[in-house]
């Protein structure tokens, strides 16, 4: 296999972008994309899209050949990926193959979502489409819930409070401060979250991503041609993939996600590197006990420690390790099908030292964690910086 | 990059099975293909699946770990692949990625689609959201109108006939009857097809493939490691994707389809062979028109020939070449995301030699073409028989 870069990073401001279709936004993450990565036109080979549901959101199948399309690029093949909420990670890990099978040499992977076309609850049902419908949300769970649920659980087992779940949503909005594409740009404070109406207890409403618009693009180059191109490249070290039953209630344990813990462990293995080895992780925190269990199935903290190691800041910018610099699914916004490439930018941006005034000093290695429905699919990669 | 084989296959009828799920259609297909593969659970390391719509028209997005877990492989990474009427070539190709680089070895992958849980008249709008619904269908353009213009034209450039047209029909209800996975397994004849209801003109009811529920699946492993398992192995040879407009206004020639030509060029070149060596082939018919078009297109006929060339019985069984032995998306059937599946396990059977009465004789290499939208997708596989 050939070794895999990222060449060129582009993304849209993430919000409610009313006046703004699918295609305008794939378009412009992808020009821009494209623009940074130094590549002409004509060099693309190949296009990936993650989309969980434009078929219900804005009554569009087939949307891969449609950005392609509107992109000047009609000509070259591009598949949309769906794996709900990792539908983004997927695509890259597609794209990864691609390039490192040698099949093809530029590739654009994008990612979006336009979740505000249907009202909320229409796009919260959509949501909860990609838990299993019928086990689960035919019979009135909702996504919300279903977490709501493992929050229960984590509680109980590990003394999880419910303080250190807001922490989570505290450190994310200042972290988004410093992001000028975040959808929530602004601090907010403990009590504040906690004092937040609830959704499904101990869930409050600031301890759920909101629904989002948003585009976003990365280009990819094998690693033997990066000289070619203008863009500074950030290597894609390893990709890992793992799977867990679709419905909760199959599970062993439901404070653990196995497929986050399969993807890790094979991204690790691949990359021949350990967690303590990574300085900075975008990690899927949809809800705030989902980062909490993440940065534990990711290694980072043992088992239970997750949301300790939050209250202690220990996962703040530039503390243990930095979780979520960009603000996370939670402030920076939640563009579903988008989401895996918004945190492979972050990445490249934390990278190639332009981050700003989010940068993770002196960061080396970066990994990015992307989930579907309730954890059913998982997806990690991790990046390095060029050297 | 390694050499790929498949070394198992499965399907279910095809047909409107009001009593059967999506998630069972997937599992009998893919436990059928392990079966006949002879690896076990633990052998596999990854699924795809190829689907169009399933959110849409079961309620359910994230589908693939769905059929994963019931297939009692929810450990595995799976991902869903959508483009539209190709999905499930383009999960094959995803799929021989995955193997060709070195990733994973033993892969399984799928396609499923449920269209009968819909009403027939929500189930054609669905089909039509894969072409571009913001400047086509919205104006109510339907699929079969757009394929209808293509038609028209075709018959007016290239003096194609109504009853070359019907002819295409015939042939595959013939094929079909020798088919038992087919969903229409009788013969038909020119004049019923021509005298059958029109559904947009020239096409009448007889040129358009079916709205079909059914599971197709196959094994996917290195030529290295193919004698460690009992499955009879064909070669993938090669594979090409092609892109071309969402619209078909945009098209520079609408009686060709681009996408369809760049695949094929691409899949040419990569196996070095030439059309005159292919014996058989599974196109995508979704009309009566797009076979006539496919068999120009992949350079079996020259453009404008196809219609004459099937009037001649040229594409008949064990003729100049074996188009759509298997019955066709017409007469096989046409549930939407396995039929790139089902096309390649038709190639499976007639490389095998135990393709039954519908046999081609000492066939050596077969392809597949599958096609999404109006073309604005288009993936095509050239197979080998194992030497």
């Amino acid at each position: 296999m050939r070794d895999v870069a990222i060449i060129g990073v582009g993304e849209t401001k993430i919000g409610e972008l009313w006046d703004r279709s699918l295609r305008e936004l794939g378009i412009e993450a992808g020009l821009k994309a494209i623009q940074d990565a130094g590549v002409r036109g004509e060099d693309v080979e190949r296009m990936y899209i993650g989309n969980m549901s434009a078929g219900k959101l804005i009554d569009q199948e087939h949307v891969a050949p449609l950005i392609a399309d509107y992109a000047g690029l009609s000509h070259i093949p591009s598949t949309r990926i769906e794996s709900g909420g990792a539908s983004g990670g997927m695509a890259l890990s597609e794209a990864y193959k691609a390039v490192a099978s040698g099949m093809n040499d530029i590739v654009v992977v994008g990612g979006a979502e336009k979740m505000t076309d249907v009202g909320e609850d229409e796009a919260k049902k959509i949501l909860s489409s990609t838990a299993d419908q019928e086990w689960e949300t035919v019979f009135g769970a909702t996504f919300e819930s279903l977490y709501a649920m493992m929050a229960r659980y984590h509680m109980d087992k590990y003394g999880t409070t419910r303080e250190q779940l807001a922490q989570v949503a505290v450190k994310n909005h200042s972290n988004a401060a410093k992001n000028p594409n975040a959808q929530f740009p602004r601090e907010t404070n403990k009590d504040f979250v906690m004092k937040a109406p609830v959704v499904s207890d101990p869930l409050g409403m600031f301890d759920c991503a909101p629904l989002s618009d948003g585009g976003a693009a990365v280009v990819l180059c094998p690693v033997e041609r990066v000289d070619e191109f203008e863009g500074e490249p950030v290597e894609i070290v390893s990709m890992g993939e793992g799977g867990d039953t679709m419905a909760v209630h199959e599970r062993e344990e439901i404070g653990t996600l196995k497929a986050t813990q399969r993807a890790a462990e094979m991204a690790y293995e691949r990359a021949g590197l350990k967690p303590e080895e990574i300085d900075f992780a975008e990690v899927h925190d949809n809800f705030t006990i989902t980062e909490i269990m993440a940065i534990e199935d990711l290694g980072f903290f043992e088992k239970g420690e997750g949301g300790k190691a939050t209250e202690e800041g220990k996962t703040e910018l530039n503390s243990e390790i930095s979780i979520n610099t960009s603000g996370g699914l939670k402030a920076k916004g939640r563009p579903v099908g988008a989401v895996g490439i918004n945190q492979a930018i972050e990445a490249v941006h934390q990278l190639r030292g332009d981050a700003g005034q989010r940068q993770v000093e002196d960061a080396e290695y970066g990994l990015t964690h992307n989930m579907g429905g309730t954890g059913a699919s998982a997806v990690v990669h991790i990046f390095g910086r060029w050297s």
